[in-house]
């Protein structure tokens, strides 16, 4: 029980944080306003740095994408996937329901923009081509699990264990630097969907369509990238 | 006596490097004019970093919402609170007396633009809303220490404690990137109350109000958040 | 042999981050596009920081400039050189297919701009002046490996183990930022080289030349620079 | 003599990275041109970073300021201070000759801009007030000298010893950031003298003035400034 408690808090702080930015890059009249694809990828870089430390209980999944590539990995139960993925698109859904707590004035003044109101919540792709987008998810992801397997316990490399959850925000931040510029790198399914479930749900001035035809994308592309991360990984080993 | 010092002094390095991020992106005629939001939130964070070291015999609270936080988490006497406040807000006042010596030419040069002066001194809503504002700040204040507080003795974060004073620095980060595009992020009242006495005191060519209507906010928010913070982190222990 | 799948996978994370980041800052339509010299550098460094934790076990050379100046310096075996080139080119050439993959839409939409779909693979001067150009690289590169030599084993700046790959992430982001403005700091002939490969070979829209008329300097240059520091370093012990 | 050579080429790694950016933000035709602050401040506190590896053994003091500053709080001979300086400043010299040597092709397309020329070399103020520059040099030096005698031998701050010289480039970053805007920081006599000399002595088309007037200001200051974070320090202890 704990467990999930620890992946519900730190799936919320992570999109509390993660979302946070882009309503304050995206939405109008904000202090950060435009202030570019730095400002958002260091957020949720340092987003994954806080919530690793508030659910190391748990192992600080915070991603049903590592939760399932841990699992074929053969390093996480299964049993426990379908619990700790709840919890994690619970702790996403409030994550997201505090950005726009935080933010409604914002969201209320950006009426006439609301693919910019949905940008906050879920990803969105640059161009519209399922077929690219969804691989973008399943190399973006790829990347995410299969180097998170190499700073892994029994990892080789000197000094890594020394420095906490540095090198897992630092591995997000370059795959949002480099790998996020076509579909806005969910590589994360709970990321996406939980706050385009509370997209739905809560009232917005203007609101727009919650965009559910794109919706499986960033579910299934990050599966089908961290398991394949997993079975690549046990192939080299 | 030694502690109240070194809150004096860590504080005052701070409020040196906040504000002076401020003055040096908002001010006319500066080298780092119109940085954007990526300048003001690195340095931000990295003046915590400088502060937690300066005032490291003290615990380096720097910020009455974490002694407040920490004394309700009980882990700081109560009867130390008050010195540690007043210590902190008067070492705010030297580090924003520093900004506008520094500064000074370029106070001058922005006479056509009071609200760009007050902002390096306090921070002020980008929308004027008082319950949203105050919302912001709680949020933003219960994140830092909830964080803060995870971070503590007895974290199980593999590698954290190697990390010195850069967890700290990196959530400061975070939430200035992710939750300071509504208000700017007081989450301190020493470094919100301190400089906007000082801008209050000190001679300005074109000094406007010093907004002391919105003086309570960047106040009772951190601390109710703090408070909020250590009680919902008490309950998950 | 798992060296040389090491040195592969190592490279090919390296530079499917770090052509990745190019993408997404040069061609239309993305969502970093245009996001600024920061964002690029930003990117190769944690490229660079990725790219060695999966590559451990073979040392993370990563670019033929390192093996050789490890081999001048007397720090690797001549014998192996070779083969952990041709891996390293190997795995620049598969990452920078992914990174064609995971832009291809981009890329036609860029099919106005061939020198910005270049960019994306390979480097390319600023002002094209071949003295100067290889000068650029040579210097660039020698503060590359004269830099790593220094954080080698037996290193005496304390605390320097305890970073683990983020040293040489900084090395590389400094070297970015600031010698990277002439040439684009190849300063790793196979992430030009294998990258310009993969470029003459794979179809895009409205595709220009792939500018091997300049291919020989970012091959060159590093490797003079690299010998060259190897020499300075051996010669200051 | 092997101390002089550890300051000398620490200083040279120093400026050339240093300078560096300055070329590669202010030159005409490069890369990074117009890259803003966050550039030419992230570049300079990785700038650090690579001295002080490459200077270890000799302490890194890469600046006249700290040796200074050193030797007043007594950490440090005063009979090696005046070698050690004029090493600085030969390393910052063949430092900034290496930028020329990079950058000759966009010095030349700058010679319209003979103050951009000027500022990749030296500091020079955004508001030419010697009062109020001379008080920025010395707030500025106060700061890193102050915080690195913090740093030092015994310091209680738990983890910034595993930090390496992260925790000094952390600090020059927040200064540049913060008390930067006024006069460009020099805060280091050799990082500004060194390459005014190489101003003065290296072609250039349309090369101005070396603005010798101003050259006694980022020396004066920073020692001043040093000496006076010594004796504050040495107050408080």
């Amino acid at each position: 029980m704990n467990l999930l408690v620890s992946e519900f808090i730190g799936t919320m702080v992570l999109i509390l944080l993660g979302d946070g930015v882009v309503a304050n890059v995206v939405l109008k009249g904000t202090k950060g306003h435009n202030g570019g694809w730095i400002v958002i990828t260091t957020a949720w870089a340092f987003a994954v740095f806080c919530g690793v430390i508030v659910a190391a209980p748990s192992g600080a999944h915070l991603n049903p994408a590592v939760t399932i590539g841990l699992a074929v990995a053969g390093k996480f139960a299964w049993a426990n996937a379908l619990p700790f993925i709840i919890a994690q698109i619970l702790g996403a859904m409030v994550g997201a329901f505090l950005v726009w707590i935080i933010y409604r004035d914002h969201f209320d003044a950006s009426s006439d923009d609301p693919g910019g109101q949905l940008a906050v919540f879920s990803t969105g792709p640059a161009i519209r081509n399922p077929f690219s987008n969804i691989v973008s998810e399943i190399i973006g992801t790829f990347v995410l699990i299969f180097v998170i397997l190499y700073c892994g316990a029994g990892s080789n490399v000197q000094g890594l264990a020394a420095l906490g959850p540095l090198p897992v925000a630092i591995l997000v931040f370059a795959i949002g630097l480099s790998l996020g510029g076509t579909t806005g790198y969910a590589i994360n399914p709970a990321r996406d969907f939980g706050p385009r479930v509370m997209h739905a749900l809560l009232p917005m001035k203007g609101k727009g369509s919650s965009d559910w035809g794109y919706a499986w994308i960033p579910i299934l592309g990050p599966i089908t990238g961290a398991a394949l991360a997993a079975l690549v990984f046990a192939l080299l080993q």
